[in-house]
């Protein structure tokens, strides 16, 4: 049976989202974050080599990585459901959102949260280089969704699945306003409107308020 | 036509590589990074929103991200070649050394490289848990490379294209080391020693010599 491991606050949410939007009949296994560190706890790192959420187990399988996990289930799952093919529109800015989520968004993200750590002063040059980054990718984002509904046209695809988490629950690590994007907060609520993604976030994260809005504050870490 | 617009000491490296593996009929431009900084010139800045490497044009298509224009070429120029389907060995191997290289690999040597322009010293909790964590990294491959010639298989796929530049040129950039990888090391002959990786190195990096040994040094930055 597919088994999605969920580590609390954390990218794994995305595939349980996922399977709530594909109707797939899923085992859901959720594991708090350490007390001491906010880190996962050992339980969820010997699922995987990399100990590093998200990871599924499929049978035989053990799969990590959200793209890779979010590629397998559409495909074997899903019937290629929520994807777009090379011959519809919306083909090419569906594969890039896919890709920029995870492979320029969150690392960026990620990269900021560490630099903070090291020196959070304006005579962090690195740090100052990501910040005009994220502006410069927010305001790609929100020109995009000025023009559709979604990243990739005006239906929910994965490539919206890839980065939600991190315009939403990943602001309780690395805080950022989005008071200057309007339609990247409208598009938080519709995705919030979502009977799949209300009922995933509710079994994921009971209790947790989603951060849709403009302002976030850390709460992890 | 499609034009691979490729930034010296760069990801789009890739990209030339993936054209010649595949026998794409395209346009090559090349840009210098700019003398001061090393950072993409003013005209490679213009071709896309983001201003990063890589980047493709196709009559009127702009697309950036490795992973996006990867996919592109393999489906609309490829027939789907250097991808393996649902039903074949390896497929779950492929997704997830697709998505490992610039969702996790890339971006944590990135990280470290900005982690240690702002303090190299052992006091950096941040830059030690990350230099941890590349040696986890390098151990999977390590193992993975024990078990079969390339990453998803015993023939080449474009999950090898996105993982090898993280391997060679990147290291100009974050030198590690690979003597205790010893897999790694023969994977990089077997990559230096395809005709179509020549091509591609001797075309986009004329005068370089591929980083495909234990040792590296700084040469960029």
């Amino acid at each position: 049976m597919l088994t999605v491991h969920h580590l609390g606050r954390s990218q794994s949410e995305r595939i349980v989202w996922l399977c709530e939007e594909l109707g797939i009949d899923y085992e859901l296994k959720c594991y708090k974050r350490r007390t001491d560190n906010k880190m996962a706890p050992p339980e969820y790192k010997k699922l995987h080599p990399l100990g590093a959420a998200p990871v599924i187990t499929d049978g035989d399988l053990v799969l990590g990585e959200s793209g890779s996990i979010i590629e397998y289930l559409v495909a074997v799952y899903g019937c290629g459901r929520m994807t777009i093919k090379p011959e519809a529109p919306g083909y090419t800015d569906y594969l890039y959102w896919l890709h920029f989520a995870n492979g320029t968004f969150q690392p960026l993200l990620l990269r900021m949260l560490s630099l903070e750590r090291v020196d959070a002063s304006d005579n962090n040059a690195p740090l100052t280089m990501a910040k005009e980054r994220i502006q410069l990718m927010l305001s790609m984002m929100e020109k995009k969704l000025g023009e559709s509904d979604y990243l990739a046209g005006d239906t929910l695809s994965a490539a919206d699945i890839m980065i939600i988490f991190s315009l939403t629950t990943m602001r309780l690590f690395k805080p950022y306003n989005l008071s200057q994007c309007p339609n990247i907060l409208a598009y938080l609520q519709r995705i919030g409107a979502r009977p799949a993604y209300q009922r995933a976030m509710q079994k994921a994260e009971p209790g947790l308020i989603p951060v849709l809005g403009a302002e976030s504050s850390v709460t992890v870490f």
